[in-house]
């Protein structure tokens, strides 16, 4: 069988694996080429899926006539220059967030990427979770009114490296940037101000990087709605992601996805199953059914939910928080456009 | 402010005091007199709600004009001759259950209170308790169309007294006779057949005592509908009490109260308060709410919801699952009439 | 029996009325005394109680010998002078929250207390509710050990009147002080800085009353951890009422209180019961538990949980919330003092 | 990279489809061959999966030497010859359940399988399946302590065809077969002893064909442990699947799986979603982990967990059930050996 999409992988590592097994389930998609400075290891390891054309330099792939969309999993640092050359190029786009790695260069980025004529789709991947995903459905079936007040929850079952920490922007552009979005994609409305404050209570590590472990961020949109999000870069009983939103006709709230659904009453108390621990298990399906979706608007030439406008829009709230806690005040977000 | 009704106390037990308390809470009524043979500590305790009329015989409370009823709460052997006594005397009757401590000593007290001019009430609680009367007012209401599955479950948090156990009349009377009485309450059909089984897996005093410490009852209605109860006199995380009702528009089910509902998600598991641990705290609104019944339907002539038939009806019931088990066989109930 | 304490109860509104019938609970206290202008109304209610002795003037109920303490349910305008002349007089006091009407009278009536020889106790309920008490516990034995955020969610099912929010002080005094308590109380850490913002988003009265219906309220605490409440004044499905807290070693959730247990499941879903709907429903156990305390406290020479000090202390970070929302800047609690 | 095991697939109906697509995900299986009559149809399916191998003689694929182990999907009535068959041929069998279609065939089947050495696995999927095998590990583990009742619900969401009920050797065999085995599994004792009873209460067309649409059956374990299970045809809400443990030493209960955990408030209550509604989407992981099983019990030369004595074991149960039905007895399982 024909596939009907070519697409070349630009960076192997972890979330460059996932994509890419996701991409060989997908009937017409064929993965033509990965490219990764660690040639060797990545050759071992794409060798069990029989992908066998492994190169060392991004630009040759998107030089390549074969290839008709790239996946970005390069580190951030190198997203401005790929998805540039890319669309230069005329190949479709799929990144992983954040679209740039300051708000200067996503600005530049936003324009450049005017009325190319490629699909670029943004990696918001809770877009597409199944309890995200509904929360939105309900929302457009107007099943609680009017939105008043949206909360979210994002913990991490542990701190990451305290050197990932220094190269990823701080904790609002690493790890609130999937909760700005997914705000703007439900709220009907934009953001207008943003306070923000953080602490460090896991590790002065964080400190001594310039960034918070916890912290907290309020919002207020334009049509008068609050947004509060709340995010710790460690929660000792594993991956804690949830939402609620209230509405003028109810409200919405998400518990964690477990394990099993099996309950254990004992002399001690009823005992159920945590959350799943970590983004790999906890979000499976979303990075196969955002991936897909890339592909049918590929085919279907529609454009994507998560687009370049919206990675920016994340950027500008992040760059709010940021600037919020500096000055300890709250943050226009027009100002900063 | 005069009081509507007086009430007379037959039995200062565990129940015979719960009873007391709640009739002290109801404004129409006043506790004129309460029969024990153990009158100093009757008078005791009841000294501190200032009751002062204890009696140590049940007679005198029978023979007493002022008194409009009584609530007998005696050893189940003396029901049989109290509340004759007290039908003739015209006194209106709230009794435990059940209602006589036989199937034969049951079946003439029924004969004998037909036509009798008095209301008459068997404390079959469950009946008023906020979990089990809502899932009979949503069957009432036609939530779950026809009935097709009727399962509870009925666990003690611990073995009774060996000595209660040999005059209780075996787990099938002194256990089932709830489920049986609330079964028949939501079937909308009565219990045609019946087969049940035992097991001593707790006890084995509980075997000497020629009873069962595990056991389950299987009802075929007439209606076709399945009637399935499990229980055990023992269940190490507290008392459990829960029933199920699979209809043919939906199904129903409930779950224990607990004290709180406090969450607690460690790296061992999320932990949820057990059941509430005994009897008298689960069912304590329904004990209050059974009597004020009662009381309602003296002051505004209406029939008792379980009335004598129905304490007679579960009897019945739970002499079919004895018979069942000692010959192992199904038992048909009209054969027992 | 005689009674140990007896008690005059000043203002026979909604809350006066609660209090009473919880006071008659208990076995250790005489309702020696109501006061309220509204003498008739009051007579008429009180005598199904046994309670016959109602004033017009409070200040005679105070200069009562007999009467031991006296529970303060008059409006909020009036709770400086009665505070002061109760414990001018040696009256115990258990009054509603908040302490005083504003900032300044709270503080004088602080200091005047000072050194007063009587138990006075504020009506901070929610520390006395199973859920909350509860989470309290949790805290107490370490179970989750640092607190790192707490988030409390505080809705209420309908509008006030808009006569009742112009007389409340605003949402953070009459709505948010229970939030403000319960967060002090639980915390282990006093607030440092409050930033607050709020809309209008129910009913444009709400604006012309200088009020919000919608608002949040973000707590840095001396210790680092973060506090973030929500509140609307109406929730279409009732009254809601929850806390999370996040520590080191875990995570505490409330949900919810509800009518029973009951689930149904039909074609269109599974449908569970709605929150109870009413502060009085909900909250009508700690209502009894906080008061029996208070007798407890007296009887026992005790200091009761929720002192003056909390009083003050709750109307200081009201205070900081206003300031806040204002002025749209956060506020360090320390230069109100 | 060279396959391990090669695997010849016989019967492409919608259980042979779901194993086929599951070996695909398999590194160490190539699926070799498919059988079955439809071939045309089959090879349409299976091109594009790149199978190209389709044949419609099933004894073709038993005779071809690179083929290792095949999976039997084909209709019941040919399993006991397939079987024979490929046990002959030296081929490792995964077969689904039932092992043959009735209790002769299947004691004959039995005997004949004894010594040869081949691994033979039933595919009694719940075995696999995450909640499933959590409560089996729970009790591995002695969580619960000795086992007192095991409580089972099945439930399917709609009415079978009738042509399929008349060939599916009735509710017991067909529907109740997963319940006794998974029941065997858990319960650490064999079943001594079998009561049934079932009623037509969706379809009169039941009846005709002999069968019953609603039904129960009760097992005495030789532990003294009782079994009790529950089955609908149909259920409004979707596919009902749930077991329950109670032990000495606590209680195990499963709820079903669900799409997502989104909870919604509103007036008319709180709802969260149905069960999933197949057993397509409900077993999808267990089908994959079962077969995964089999395969790696061939490579590392172990037996399977569900084998031929466990296909009888369930059989023998079911035929016990139909026969208590028959005669409305209960009946002794060692009897039918």
């Amino acid at each position: 069988m024909k596939k009907e999409i070519r697409i070349g992988v630009i960076g192997a590592g972890r979330m460059g694996r996932i994509h890419t097994q996701n991409l060989l389930k997908m009937q017409e998609v064929e993965v033509k080429a990965i490219a990764d400075p660690r040639v060797e290891d990545t050759k071992k390891w794409a060798s069990s899926f029989e992908i066998t054309d492994i190169r060392s330099e991004w630009r040759s792939v998107l030089d390549d006539p074969e290839i008709d969309a790239v996946v970005v999993t390069a580190p951030t640092k190198f997203h401005f220059e790929i998805i540039k050359a890319a669309a230069t190029k005329g190949k479709h786009i799929f990144t992983e967030k954040p679209l740039s790695h300051d708000l200067e260069s996503t600005k530049e980025l936003l324009h450049f990427l005017e009325g190319k004529n490629v699909k670029i789709q943004v990696g918001f991947n809770r877009r597409f979770d199944h309890n995200y995903r509904k929360v939105k459905d309900l929302i457009v079936s107007d099943e609680i009114g009017e939105i008043h007040i949206i909360k979210t929850t994002t913990r991490d079952p542990d701190l990451p490296d305290i050197e990932f920490v220094k190269n990823s922007g701080g904790i609002f552009f690493d790890f609130f940037i999937h909760d700005f979005d997914y705000i703007r994609f439900i709220a009907n409305s934009e953001v207008e101000e943003v306070y923000a404050g953080g602490s460090v209570l896991w590790d002065p590590k964080m400190q001594e990087a310039g960034d918070y472990d916890t912290a907290f961020v309020s919002l207020k949109m334009k049509s008068g709605a609050l947004g509060i999000i709340n995010a710790s870069r460690k929660a000792i009983y594993g991956y804690d992601q949830r939402v609620e939103v209230f509405g003028s006709k109810g409200n919405i709230l998400t518990s964690n996805d477990r394990e099993t659904n099996v309950e254990v009453k004992t002399k001690d108390g009823i005992v159920i199953d945590k959350p799943l621990q970590d983004f790999q298990h906890r979000y499976i399906d979303s990075f196969l059914e955002e991936l897909h979706d890339f592909v049918k608007c590929i085919i279907e030439d529609k454009m994507p939910s998560a687009k370049p406008k919206d990675g920016y829009e994340a950027i500008l709230i992040a760059e709010a928080a940021k600037i919020s806690t500096q000055f300890n005040k709250p943050v226009f977000i027009d100002n900063l456009r």
